[in-house]
C-alpha cells in the first residue's frame, strides 16, 4: 500500500495553521507499516483540488484527504472525489440523525446546508464524527482508495484512531501492536549505535527510533493475526532493549517525563515540591498538566529574584552573596527550602542562565538542578547552550526535563531502600 | 508570482517532525503578497524529488525548497535542481571559507564531504547561513525561480528573513510594511463583523485577521516604493482600528500577552507576583519566557493543595471551608497573599477546575482569576469548557491568558490615576 496525504485548506497555504494533520496521519500510518511518499496541500479551489487528486492517484493507491467536508459552498472535497471516481451521491439516514442529534446536544441551530454533510458517494464506508458534524468516509474503485476526513485535528484524530485504522486493518488479516520505550539522558545517535545490530536483524517486531526535545523514543511494533500474539512478540524485545539501555529508560508507554514522575510519586505515596528560578514555573506547569497531579504535587515556587529566594525559600544571604544565585549551593538550599515550606518528601530546584544575556558573569546555558530528600540530595551542573540564537526556551525546557528526570532517580533510590 | 513550497525530508513523511517550515514560509510570503498554491513534501529520493519538482514548476513560477542541502549522500536537492535547470556546479570560495570558519568556531572537525556544501549551480545568488553550514541560494532560468533553503527551522527562518525576502523585494521596486494589532477578549467573527466594511474597502493597506488560542491578530500591510511611505500608509489605519475596537486591543507589534505584561510593568516600574492553582505555573512560565522578566516578576507560587494555599499564601481556613478552593473569595485571598509574601504591587491568582474531573462539585472549566493591588482588586468568573475531550490544556492556557490580560487592565488603571 502506497499512500499520499492530501490536505485541503487555504488557511494552511496562508500559513495561518500548521499542518499537524499530515504529521499525525503519517506517524499512525508508519506504525501500520504503510509507506507515505508525498504530502500535498491545496487550497479550497475545485480545479486545483481535482488536479492534485489526479497527481496523487498517479503515484499512490491510497489517498488520505483532510478538510473541505464542512457545510459551506467552498467545502468541495467530497464532491470532487465523487466526480473523480464517477460515483453518484446518496443521503445516509443514520448520519443525518447523528448530525441532527449533535446540533441538539450542543444547543445550536441546524441549518439546511448541514444536510449536505450526510451525503456520500455510493459504496462509501462511513466514519462517525464524535466531536463535530462532518462524518468521514472511505471509498474504493479500480484498486484505488480515497479516505476523507474532517480538517479540525480534534475531530480528525479520534476518527483516524477509532475508524480509519480498523478500516485499514480489516483490509488485511493482520493486527499491529506497538510499545514505546522512553529514554532520557542518551542521544539518538548513541541509542542507534547501541541497538543497530538488533534493529537490523529484527523484522517482526521492528524497532524505530524517534528523537524530540532531548528525548529518544523507540517504537517496537509487531504484526500478527491477533492482538495477543502481536503483544507477546513485542514483550521480550522491549525487555531486552530496556536491559541493554539500563537507567536511561524512564518508562514504557508512559508518554512523557512528567507523566512518569506523577505516576511514580503516586505509586510510592511521595510528594514533590519545586523551587524554580531559570525555568520559571515550567516544571510545575509540566507536572500539573497531568490530570491528578494535585494529589502528589504540593507546591511550586517560582523565585526569580534573590530577595524571594531568601524570603520565601530561606536561601541564606551569605550563600547568595558568596556564590551567587547561579550556584550549586543556592540550588541545594532552594530545594531544601521548598521541601520545608511544603512538607513534601522531595524538593527539586533550578537556577541558571537561560539567556540571551549572561548573568553574574556566568555563561548562558549554565544551570544547576538541585534535589533534596531525606534519603538523597544532589546537584547537577548542566551546560545547555548550543551556541544558537533564540535558545532561551530550549535551555529552560531541557533544564526542566533534567529536573524531572532527577526526581525519577530519587524515587528509584527510595524504592531501593524501602 | 505564483509560488509552491516543496519540502524535502523522509522524516516529515514518517511524521517524526511537523512541517513548520511550510507554514512559516507561507506566512512570510502572504505578507509579501506572494500567492502560494501548493505545499508538497517528498522524501530523500532523487527520482521522486525530480518528479515533484517538475510538477511544481508546471503549476508555479517560483518553487521554494527546504531540506536536502546537507553534506551526506542522500542530500540531493541542489544536484536535482542543477540537473532540472541543466546548469553546471561551481565551488564558491567565500562560502567555503565561511563553512571552514563555522567548524572552527564551533570546535568541530570539518570533513571532506562538507566541501560539497560550497557547490552551487552557475548563476546562483548565495544566501549565507549564520546558524549552520549549508548556505542557501536562488537560481533563475527561463522565467522560473528555485529558492533552496536548509531544513532545520533555526537555520532556515533567519535566512528567509535576512536573505530571501530582500531577494524577492529586489526583484520589484516595492517595499512592504506590516503592523500587527493584538486583540484579546473579542472573538474572530465579532472582530470581522465590526471591521468588514473597512476590510473590503481597503486595498493599500490591506487588513487580514488571524485567530489563535483565544486571541485575534490583525495584520495591516502597506505597499510603497520605500519604507517610510509604506509605514505612513499603515499608521493611520492601525490607529483607526485601535479606536474602533477599544480596550480589547492589548498592543501593536507586541507579539504576546506576556510580552505586553512585561513591557507594561517595566514602563510603570511595577512588580507582579502570581499565585496559581489550576494553571499550575503556566502564568509564571509564560512571563519568565520573556527575557528580562526577572526585573519585574517577583515571585510565583503554584499552590495546588489547600494546605499550601493556607500555609504559604495565607488563605484563611474559614474561606476554604465555607466556599471551597474554587471560589471568588479564595482567588482574591490568594492574590492578596502572594502580594504580601513578595512585596509586589500586583498579585494575580487562578483557581478552578481544569478537568477532566469535576472538583468540589464544581464543573470543568469554572475558573476564578483574582487580582489585588493597592488601587484595584477584582475577581473574574470564567466558564472555559467547550465540552470537548482533552481540553485540560486549553482551559489552563485560556485561564492564564485571562489572568495576563487582567494584569494589563490593572496597569492601565494605575496609569489612569498616576
Amino acid at each position: 500500500m502506497k499512500a499520499e496525504i492530501l490536505c485541503v485548506g487555504t488557511e494552511i497555504l496562508l500559513g495561518d495553521i500548521v499542518n499537524t494533520n499530515a504529521s499525525y496521519i503519517s506517524k499512525r500510518l508508519a506504525a501500520l507499516g504503510v509507506e507515505v511518499y508525498n504530502h500535498t496541500v491545496v487550497g479550497d479551489n475545485p480545479n486545483r483540488l481535482k488536479s492534485a487528486l489526479k497527481i496523487a492517484f498517479d503515484r499512490a493507491d491510497t489517498v488520505i484527504m483532510t478538510g473541505g467536508l464542512g457545510p459551506t459552498y467552498d467545502d468541495l472535497t467530497k464532491e470532487t472525489v465523487a466526480e473523480y471516481f464517477n460515483l453518484e451521491m446518496f443521503e445516509d439516514e443514520k448520519s443525518l440523525n447523528e448530525i441532527t442529534a449533535y446540533f441538539k446536544r450542543t444547543g445550536r441551530e441546524m441549518t439546511e446546508n448541514n444536510r449536505k454533510q450526510a451525503l456520500f458517494p455510493q459504496g462509501a464506508v462511513i466514519f462517525p464524527n464524535e466531536n463535530g458534524t462532518a462524518p468521514g468516509f472511505a471509498v474504493q474503485k479500480d484498486g484505488k482508495t480515497a479516505v476523507l476526513l474532517p480538517g479540525p485535528p480534534i475531530e480528525m484524530m479520534p476518527m483516524f484512531k477509532n475508524s480509519v485504522e480498523p478500516y485499514f486493518l480489516s483490509m488485511t488479516d493482520e493486527t499491529l501492536v506497538s510499545q514505546n520505550i522512553h529514554i532520557f539522558g542518551m542521544g539518538e545517535s548513541t541509542v542507534e549505535t547501541k541497538l543497530r545490530p538488533l534493529m537490523l536483524e529484527s523484522t517482526n517486531p521492528t524497532i524505530a527510533p524517534y528523537a524530540k526535545r532531548g528525548e529518544v523514543r523507540l517504537r517496537v511494533t509487531a504484526k500478527a493475526h491477533d492482538y495477543n500474539s502481536a503483544h507477546s512478540l513485542c514483550e521480550p524485545m522491549v525487555q531486552k532493549i530496556c536491559d541493554m539501555l539500563g537507567d536511561v529508560v524512564y518508562g514504557v508507554d508512559i508518554d512523557s517525563l512528567q507523566n512518569a514522575v506523577v505516576h511514580a510519586l503516586k505509586e510510592n505515596k511521595l510528594h514533590l515540591a519545586s523551587a524554580e528560578s531559570c525555568t520559571g514555573g515550567m516544571i510545575s506547569s509540566r507536572i500539573t498538566d497531568i490530570s491528578g497531579a494535585s494529589s502528589v504535587f504540593s507546591c511550586g515556587v517560582c523565585a526569580y529574584s534573590n530577595e524571594i529566594k531568601e524570603k520565601v525559600l530561606g536561601v541564606s544571604h551569605d550563600t547568595l552573596d558568596k556564590f551567587g544565585a547561579v550556584s550549586d549551593k543556592t540550588a541545594l538550599e532552594m530545594a531544601r527550602g521548598v521541601r520545608k515550606i511544603s512538607g513534601a518528601q522531595i524538593g527539586i530546584s533550578t537556577t541558571g542562565v537561560a539567556g540571551p544575556d549572561t548573568d553574574e558573569g556566568k555563561p548562558v546555558g549554565l544551570v544547576y538542578v538541585g534535589i533534596d530528600s531525606p534519603w538523597y540530595s544532589d546537584v547537577l551542573e548542566l551546560h545547555l547552550s548550543r551556541g544558537r540564537r533564540d535558545e532561551r526556551d530550549d535551555i529552560r525546557y531541557m533544564a526542566s526535563s533534567h529536573a524531572l528526570n532527577l526526581v525519577l532517580n530519587a524515587i528509584k533510590k527510595y524504592k531501593g531502600i524501602n
